[in-house]
């Protein structure tokens, strides 16, 4: 079945992805950030650019969600890593482990909704730098 | 503290994601797609490409994990919608729900790996359609 936008090895596909807004956070490198956001990742605000408040008015406390984030300090040139940076853990391919470092450096963030402000939400727990790009949020479902 | 790579409103930033492969589905229109995978959709392969057979080499059977996909047929400059596209539910921000169409339309599906078989690998419950570009693959952890 013709698939006229993938092409054989999808190589050459690319899409083009845009912040829609960015984190604020106390964690200011990526060295301060824990491994994972149930680990301590501090509360955080997700401010959203003003063109996308329409997207995010009904976000409400007490909600959780997922905040995907583009991970902007990764290295998109790893495919295998040691797990958590342990190198006493083998090596493993990047898709079956959460490192930053990966083709596409999407972070994947669930958390709970603490307030709302206009186009600004806070959120607890969130292992991203202060400057992180957001590129989505999703409400959380049963199934997730 | 300065971001350089984040401009004041975020509008002139862009960031390239790479297709690592693609979904194969008996499902072939988006009007056939479930609303979420656990109405339904049905087992799936993901099929990479052969660059990302590194990265995806140790997903095992039996494990769960979250794939995210490039929704290419959503409409991008969709900020508000009828959740589930039924009308007599009030108009929400699409970051308070889970439409395709959405600024950035990224997929998050969360699966069960059924079956590795070299660079292929066949989830279940998987709602994308045919065809949908896969970005990236991430194991399930308790805290999500």
């Amino acid at each position: 079945m013709p698939r006229p936008d993938i092409v054989d090895d999808n190589r050459d596909v690319v899409y083009e992805l845009r912040a829609v807004g960015h984190v604020e956070s106390p964690l200011s490198a990526a060295a301060q950030a824990p491994k994972q956001g149930h680990e301590g990742g501090p509360d955080a605000w997700l401010v959203f650019d003003a063109d996308y408040e329409p997207a995010m008015r009904d976000l409400a406390a007490g909600e959780r969600a997922h905040v995907l984030t583009w991970l902007h300090l990764a290295d998109r040139s790893v495919l295998r890593v040691h797990p958590r940076d342990d190198e006493t853990q083998p090596i493993r391919g990047v898709f079956a482990t959460r490192s930053q470092d990966r083709p596409n450096p999407l972070g994947l963030h669930t958390v709970t909704i603490l307030e709302v402000d206009r186009h600004r939400v806070l959120v607890s727990d969130l292992e991203a730098v202060d400057g992180t790009p957001i590129v989505d949020v999703k409400p959380v479902l049963r199934s997730d």
